[in-house]
């Protein structure tokens, strides 16, 4: 029998009546023959409603305790969707993260999937049961609560998948699959039928808010096959997978923004790569992303350091800089919000030459100005006014035609 | 240093400023220098919303999937608790049931500690750190998250206390200390001073509200001494300990009343008490709890019984006597809910003939039928109709001149 797993998000099971629709979707692909493991997210604003909690009680709380808190969130989903599924007459059984034998890394809030003992959920799926597990959450070596960061679910459901060797990873969401730009705000976007994990990895890390890019990682390393569907409608949604027929004329697939963007430029870096290579490594042992990397000799002879992070690190990168500023030699340093990233995805980059320049044509034509630039093989990433973002992606979805495809194919 | 545990239930961190308040209790037994162990409940009314989206998706959910689900609402409380101490500057750190190393029996809904291991607790006391453990749950041997039934907080924090050689056990709640009967509906009602473990017991069984007779139990047992108080007002608390003083005379030290009764009364048990054991060591196999028993010899030399039990278990304790009828030999069976029981306790009374009498004489005169009746050496109880409980109550407060005392000491 294959095992197929489905990862249900917030908004799937965001009251009682969406987690009875939920039920109704473990129970069509149950009864298909399949053994089912569920992962859940915490219902709908859940999380937000901790989080303020939280925030009325301690300016700063610590993150053992924020993943102590926000772990329950998963922990009463994956109860009431074990008693829907016993009402509609299923044996099912929840798991927590640590009781499916999820172990991490000793991280708060942000901790990485280090293994999963399966035996419990093997045992339970050969009892017929269908399985549901608390997205998002693991434990350590040391029986300490750990979550995984944003899009944490995600994670959980491909591990799984690749650990229980599933056939597939479907992942429920309020759209219907990828699309070439965010719907909210392209109207035009249109859904893509297939991605490759590359094009998904670049859409997830520019905050196509889909999926996440850990989980993305993870389904490519371990060759799971993800379908990204509609919890709500019957549409077929998009598979991401290894190999992927591009599709005629396609070279840019889609665009991809995301705001909250902070940029922190570091002034009077004496020794160069030296201490470049410290202020980053500084900032990777708290935990802090740290995105476009700009770096540039001024007039005077001294190195200057560009770099973006998102807007929620800020406060913190401010402090470990102004702690260890002596240590790491720098003079002084700025950071600036209120900034947004707007990026070009697809495969099919490399081998045509001028679409970066096409990009950086259409968006100084209209006046909106870039503030840093990043390019890979598969994309290229702007940095720009807040503000400004919507229309840039705007503008560029029409420039690279990506609505009018779906009208040709 | 002296390690405390105190308990704040429900209504002491319904709020932000309720956990406000719970915190700087907390941080004054601190400041005298003890080791602390906190214990919480869920947040005011967050067990009665979980209930309610359990019912909603679920006529009969599995006690198992109710355990997952109740076991969240410490959960968020032990975290709110840490983060708001360590505001105030206070090391603090929050663990769950398994965290903490409670172990329950392998029962569902109403589990019995089996034992603690307080390595955790200990090595984070000794670090100096606040010890925050969410009461009411635990896990059994095999990784199952368990809860601890009705005033199952309070028995976490004397057990805790036991196993913590604790000087004393201080249990916060939202009366002043244990008084001679419910204030809420007596208004004359006293505080008393002190109260032995025995006669604690038969307040807490009889539904005095304040202590769960499982928590006093083990208080008793280990010989830690209960302190009751409140967590808003600054009156001294009631001590709950071995030998107390009994005030002059003072025979009858409260009057205990709980609603929700239902009696069930089994006709033609045929050979007697071979199937009298049958019928309750079924009963006690599904873990309910009979009360009062009444066993006769009717005209036609039948045997007739009668039990009461708490109204919430009469569902399943009528699935259990259908299921079982032809096994058990019960020619048919009849319930009747609508009922209380009202009791007078003092260790006093063994001493003291004429206690029982005066009382049923008290409730005759007033017109009020006695259903059942059940005596020890400490308690007199009667099982009268729901709605004449309270006047019962206070006819028999005022009888045996409780709230004179005070005044005459």
């Amino acid at each position: 029998m294959a095992i197929i797993v489905q990862k249900f998000g917030g908004t799937s099971v965001g009251n009682v009546e969406r987690i009875r629709n939920t039920v109704n979707r473990i129970v069509e692909e149950k009864e298909k023959g399949n053994q089912i493991v569920v992962v859940v997210s915490a219902m709908g604003k859940t999380t937000d409603q901790l989080v303020s909690l939280a925030n009325e009680l301690s300016s700063y709380p610590s993150k053992r305790e924020m993943d102590m808190l926000l772990s329950t969130g998963e922990q009463v989903t994956i109860s009431l969707v074990a008693m829907a599924l016993a009402e509609k007459g299923y044996d099912a059984i929840s798991f927590t993260g640590w009781q499916a034998g999820i172990l991490t890394e000793d991280v708060h809030s942000n901790a990485r999937i280090l293994e999963i003992h399966t035996e419990k959920i093997v045992e339970n799926l050969n009892q017929n049961k269908i399985v549901i597990v608390a997205g998002f959450q693991g434990m350590t070596e040391n029986n300490e609560i750990t979550t995984l960061g944003r899009g944490g679910s995600d994670t959980t459901a491909v591990a799984l998948a690749a650990a229980l060797h599933a056939e597939k990873c479907m992942i429920y969401t309020d759209v219907t699959g990828v699309f070439t730009s965010d719907p909210r705000y392209i109207p035009n976007a249109r859904k893509l039928q297939a991605v490759s994990y590359d094009e998904m990895l670049e859409l997830a890390n520019l905050g196509a808010g889909v999926l996440h890019a850990r989980a993305v990682e993870f389904a490519k390393n371990y060759a799971v096959p993800l379908i990204v569907c509609s919890s709500l409608e019957r549409e077929e949604g998009t598979i991401i997978e290894e190999e992927v027929a591009v599709e005629k004329n396609l070279i840019v697939r889609g665009v991809a923004f995301e705001d909250s963007i902070a940029r922190v430029t570091i002034f009077g870096l004496e020794n160069g790569f030296q201490q470049l290579s410290s202020v980053f490594t500084t900032l990777a042992n708290r935990h802090i992303d740290v995105d476009i990397i700009i770096q540039n000799l001024t007039e005077k002879g001294n190195t200057y350091l560009s770099f973006s992070i998102k807007k929620d690190d800020l406060k913190e990168t401010i402090d470990i800089l102004e702690t260890n500023q002596e240590a790491l030699g720098i003079d002084h340093f700025e950071s600036e919000t209120g900034l947004a990233k707007v990026s070009i995805i697809g495969s099919g980059m490399v081998s045509n030459p001028g679409v970066a320049a096409k990009m950086f044509e259409v968006l100084s034509q209209n006046e909106i100005a870039i503030k840093m630039i990043s390019t890979s093989e598969i994309k290229v990433s702007t940095v720009v006014d807040e503000e400004q973002m919507v229309k840039a992606a705007q503008l560029l979805h029409e420039a690279f035609e990506l609505e009018a495809v779906e009208q040709n194919i």
